[in-house]
C-alpha cells in the first residue's frame, strides 16, 4: 500500500491551507498551461487519479463531462470532496492508484495533478490508465520534475561566487525520497523525466506534449516569488494520447 | 551561419585528442546505449548529422547501410574524415545545419551525435529531417542535457553541509550560453527538455524513446570517474520515429 501522507493531521492541516487548496486551480500558478492542454471534455467519462478536494471534478462536469471518478488514497480529501460536491455526475471514492484497477475502454479522458510523483509501480499504472482509455483518448497529467526532487538534500545553494544555484545530485539513482514538506518524512519516488516518458511510450501512448512548466512574464510580474520557477523547474505537464 | 568552434585551431586540437576522437565509436561510454536504439541499418541510405572524423559513418557501412552522407561545419572536420575513409558508399560535405536543405524522403535513417545543442533554429532543422525521412524511418541523436548547460556557470559545487552538487539555474531561460571547453567561449543553445521533445512532436516525429544517459554498474567499475554522471545528466539519446 502506498504511503498514506494526507491522512497525516499535520500534513493534512498544512495541505489544507496551501493556496492553491484555499482557492482551487486558480490558486495553482500552473493552471492557465494545463488547462491549454485539456481537449474537450463535453459528454466524456473523465477518471481523476488523485482529486484531492475535488476541485478538477466539479471543472471538469462545468465543461460538460459526462461523469467524473475522482480516486484519492486519503480519507479525508474523499470525505471533504464529497461534502463540498452536490452533483450525482461526479463519484468520489477512496482507491490505493498502486493497486488500482480500470474497466477496459471506460473513460474519455484521464487526468492527474501532482500526485504520481508518490507512486513506486508508475509503469503499471500507465497500463492501467492507458488500457482504461478509449481509442483517441487523452491523459493529462502534472508530476514533480525530477530536478526537483533527485537531490539527497534538494533547496536552494549559493555557488563559491554567491549566485543562487539549485541543488542537484543523485540524478541517475531512481527510487524513494524522503523530504520533510507540511510533515515531516513525506516519501516520493523519484524517477528520470526520460523513465516517465518511456513508461508512456511502452504503455502504447504517443507524446503530445512535454511542458517544464515555467510562470509567464506576466506572471512573475504579478508574483515575484515564482522567479524562483524560471531557475529551475518543480513540475512538468505531460499530454499523451491512446 | 552558426559558429564553428570546431575550426578553431585551439578547439580542434583539444578536440582531437579526447578519447572520443582517438578511439571512435568504442571512446564513448554512451555508445553500447545508443547503439541498441538504433533500427536495422541494411540497405538503408543515411545522413549524420555532424559527422564530425566520420567515425559513425563508417560504422553505419559495416552495418550494411546502403549509402551514408555525413555532413558537418568544420572543413578540419570533413578534410580528416574525407582522409581516413576509402568507401565511395560515404559521401561527407561540409554544410551549415542551421541552413540545411535535404531531398524529401531521401533518407531511410537519420542520426546525429552531440551536435545539435549548437544549433539555434532546432524547430526548423527537426522539420528538414522529418521531411528528409521516408515514413517509418527513425531518428536518433544525442544532444547536450539542459540540467548539463542550462546554468550562468555549470559545474560542480558544495553545498553547505559539504555534499558534492551540480548547480542548476536559469533552466526556463533558454538561448545561448557561453563556456570555455576546449576553447574560450564557445557558444551552445540551451534548450528545456521539453522544447526539444515537442520540437520532434510538432514536426510529426512519434517518440519512441527518451534516455537520459547514465553509465551501468560495470562502466562505473572499470571507469570510477565515471560515477559522477550518476549525479547529474550530461546528455540525452532520443529515437524518433517518423
Amino acid at each position: 500500500m502506498a504511503q498514506n501522507i494526507y491522512d497525516h493531521p499535520e500534513f493534512f492541516e498544512g495541505y489544507s491551507q496551501l493556496v492553491r487548496s484555499l482557492h482551487g486551480l486558480d490558486g495553482a500558478p500552473e493552471w492557465p498551461a494545463i488547462r491549454a492542454l485539456l481537449p474537450d471534455l463535453a459528454g466524456k467519462r473523465v477518471v481523476d487519479l488523485g482529486c484531492g478536494f475535488g476541485w478538477f471534478a466539479r471543472f471538469a462536469r462545468t465543461q460538460g463531462a459526462a461523469h467524473v471518478l475522482g480516486l484519492d488514497l486519503s480519507a479525508n480529501m474523499i470525505a471533504r470532496a464529497k461534502a463540498d460536491t452536490n452533483d450525482a455526475g461526479i463519484t468520489y471514492e477512496i482507491a490505493d492508484l498502486e493497486q488500482l484497477v480500470l474497466s477496459q475502454t471506460a473513460f474519455g479522458f484521464a487526468y492527474s495533478s501532482l500526485a504520481l510523483h508518490y507512486i513506486v509501480d508508475f509503469a503499471r499504472l500507465v497500463r492501467i490508465v492507458h488500457n482504461a482509455l478509449m481509442p483517441g483518448a487523452h491523459f493529462v497529467f502534472t508530476i514533480e520534475h525530477p530536478i526537483y526532487m533527485a537531490s539527497s538534500h534538494p533547496g536552494w545553494s549559493t555557488d563559491p561566487d554567491g549566485r543562487k544555484i539549485w541543488t542537484v545530485n543523485r540524478y541517475a539513482i531512481e527510487g524513494a525520497r524522503v523530504t520533510d514538506w507540511l510533515a515531516k518524512g513525506v516519501v516520493k519516488q523519484h524517477r528520470m523525466l526520460g523513465t516517465t516518458l518511456n513508461a508512456l511510450i511502452d504503455a502504447g501512448f504517443m507524446l503530445r506534449h512535454v511542458q517544464e512548466w515555467s510562470p509567464t512574464a506576466k506572471q512573475v510580474a504579478d508574483n515575484p516569488d515564482l522567479a524562483d520557477e524560471l531557475e529551475r523547474p518543480m513540475m512538468v505537464l505531460v499530454k499523451a494520447e491512446r
